[in-house]
């Protein structure tokens, strides 16, 4: 898809966003985005689609490091329940605790013990903090191997991307079937009628957020649709002419580069 | 400043900022990046532009809500304190302590008393944590309030934007000369050798980001700013035809659109 | 009973606890200890008793206050999930999340919906961590009004003691059979095989206390228990005579009274 | 000095650190008590002395582990400094930030450079928490090594208290003078106006302890001694004959010993 073609589309859906967002602080409801998927697929993109016009002081996006040991011996859901949206928070995963049966299956860093375990746990947990009220919207981003392959041999020779490469990447890449594998048990395990998960098809990556966002937005209420309330307070004019900065202490850097015409 | 030229100057910044970003994980470095300034100057803006191709493991965001009861009762800095940086990490404070010696001063959130003991602690604190080897970038972007009254309007009528502007918003526009002179007092506590301030002049957006950010990679040595090393690992080729994704417990959404003859 | 044979009954249990938080550190097990119950029935004194000879920097008593604002919009759990053991630690709840369906409900601080929810999720919650391999020991410390009103009275005039009664505490003093109802609701609801509660009659503190640590006890392993296993360290002598106290910048406080004859 | 006379010097005393406290809560004070010295001195006792009355949510006693790998990348007071207390809040350290200029340095933990870098910037971290109003009392708790010795070889024989001697221990016993150093170096160096230090005599506990909590008192106002304010609320009698536990899901324990007779 054409980025004018996507850019058009996406306007509306992004004034859709910023009401959701304002219904969500009016009304104090929760909100928790999982965004898991293929390496490559696209989730950083997506959660940066999904909170470009929103308040950073409302949206906190989250994407834990490995964890401490002291982390270790915890509860597995621990360090992730610690970042869960008090009223009129929206909390975005980028990664969630389902590495556990993604990446810490497949790589063996986790026993297969500790995989069923998080099997058996994950749909108490979500029942528990879905039953509280909190609105969990899970999905799985899906791309094909030959696209896969494509978006690392783009990224190799992107000197802004090519510090993404992971030796985990490198051997990751190698074990796509086991990756299908993983999430189709992982699906069957936790896919709850209080925690559903959405796979979206991102091979085409603009129509991929695009699919995704419209899906995320048709989750809540008309009512928090519902962008035309105007929410801008009135301007009255300013008394006098507009003042310019006044420098007593300090000065302004100078400009790097002047006008346009350098 | 055109799109374009904008672009071309701070691609070649961006890998700056990728290979000090690289630096600082190899070598611990600890880097706090404090961004202050009028509404509407554009610390967002920057912010997204620093943090455009970084790790989102390495690099937090910091805009903190206003405080707790608890909090209210705590050392001023505690709360800042919290998120100041291990080995390897950047923060960026999107507005940080200085609110303080900005805000609460003008708008009368916080007592003379108060604003004073912020001038005279600030220093302290300041040249505590940079004692310490953190390093402290503080930037100030200034704009004339003719530029900020054009923004505001430009805000009001766009509806993504206008759920940013608060009351405070309203309350703050008419004192843009008390701000000016706030920010002189600060300057003039706070402007010290361990911990110096540098102003940006953000009246045309892009120039301020570019100064900047060239500012920024300035500070750091050359070694940082390395970054022709190759950094992303082989990619032997695949073992066997690419796969393509596999569904036997759910299937993806249909796509939103289909394709750009849609 | 008489403090005499309190002592030499609690003394070598005070052993066998000692031996646990050994065994538990060793074999990183992690422990939590829930005290629930009555005004004045003992709950303190009971954690003491646990905790006297422990290493301070194995177990922790976690007395929350009530929640700020932020944790109110929280799921109600939260807040004391954060508290969680870690391997080889030892959590010790003076009230617990049990609050709700206390004091909250009783006292009319939460509503009949909240309680039910409460009744509802918590053997979800409880049986997360229990599955999870926390061991999780659940006290309701029991005894007669008649009792609580002695109690309340010596209190009363104690000057040590007599802040401790806050007009809650009247209140609630008042309420003796709502409590009673409550607590059989609630136990109705959450003894459960993973999360079983144990009722301690503590009608007499030292008989009390007694027996909820020869429960407590027991509900470890044999091997838990083995405190004969010697494990101090040997002390070689010293290889020169002891020093004294030598004070080249400060002097220590006179002594505030001179030996026994004062 | 006898039990029997410390209790009677100490029990007034108690009566003033409750009402210590209640000023403490009403006036919105925050109180922050370091307790270093000796191994064997008496630090534990020291605290359990101050606490005893006083209401678990008012008060916490700080023992941290040794860093983990994040904190040991932060700055040094950051993990000290989350602990500090709000409104009303008294915090004890046990143990605190002055690890680095005692055990530290004496047992090789620290560098000499990390050593002078805690020396010179202490005093400002002391500076700025005192300065934002924050009691800071610092008592270092002296004992001649044949105590020590004296009360390392009791320890070893009492299996209550066995598990307390680490090798640490066993090698900070030989290294009494150097220890001395290191106080007399940090003495020079952190004894300052804002936050000076108070050593205490503890080759007898009960009079190090009396003295100590003597000296601690004589810090506040005499507004915040007065105790014969009468702080309990009226307790109006029951309505009815007071009532009896009654159980209907579970019953208590069986005691694990009758009354006196047994």
């Amino acid at each position: 898809m054409k980025r004018k073609t996507y850019d058009a589309l996406m306007e509306p859906m992004q004034r859709e966003l910023v009401a959701v967002a304002r219904w969500a602080r009016l009304h104090g409801e929760r909100i928790v985005v999982v965004m898991e998927g293929r390496d490559t697929a696209g989730k950083g993109g997506s959660i940066k689609a999904i909170t470009e016009h929103l308040d950073t002081r409302q949206f906190r996006v989250v994407a834990l490091p490995k964890p401490s040991e002291r982390e270790q011996g915890q509860w597995y859901f621990q360090r992730y329940i610690e970042h869960l949206p008090t009223r009129g928070e929206i909390v975005l995963f980028d990664r969630s605790w389902y590495n556990r049966a993604g990446v810490e299956r497949v790589m063996g860093f986790a026993t297969a013990a500790q995989v069923d375990t998080f099997l058996r746990e994950t749909p108490l947990f979500e029942r528990s903090i879905a039953g509280d009220g909190i609105r969990l919207l899970k999905y799985w981003l899906c791309c094909d191997q030959a696209q896969q392959e494509e978006r690392f041999t783009e990224r190799r020779c992107d000197p802004l991307k090519a510090w993404k490469l992971s030796p985990i990447d490198v051997a990751a890449r190698a074990r796509y079937e086991e990756y299908t594998d993983a999430r189709e048990a992982m699906l069957a395990a936790t896919h709850t009628e209080q925690a559903p998960w959405t796979l979206v098809d991102f091979n085409d990556q603009r129509i991929g957020r695009l699919t995704l966002v419209r899906h995320l937005l048709d989750q809540f209420p008309d009512a928090a649709l519902d962008h035309e309330t105007p929410v801008a307070p009135e301007f009255p004019p300013l008394p006098r002419k507009p003042r310019r900065e006044r420098y007593t202490v300090l000065k302004p850097l100078a400009p790097m580069v002047g006008d346009d015409g350098d």
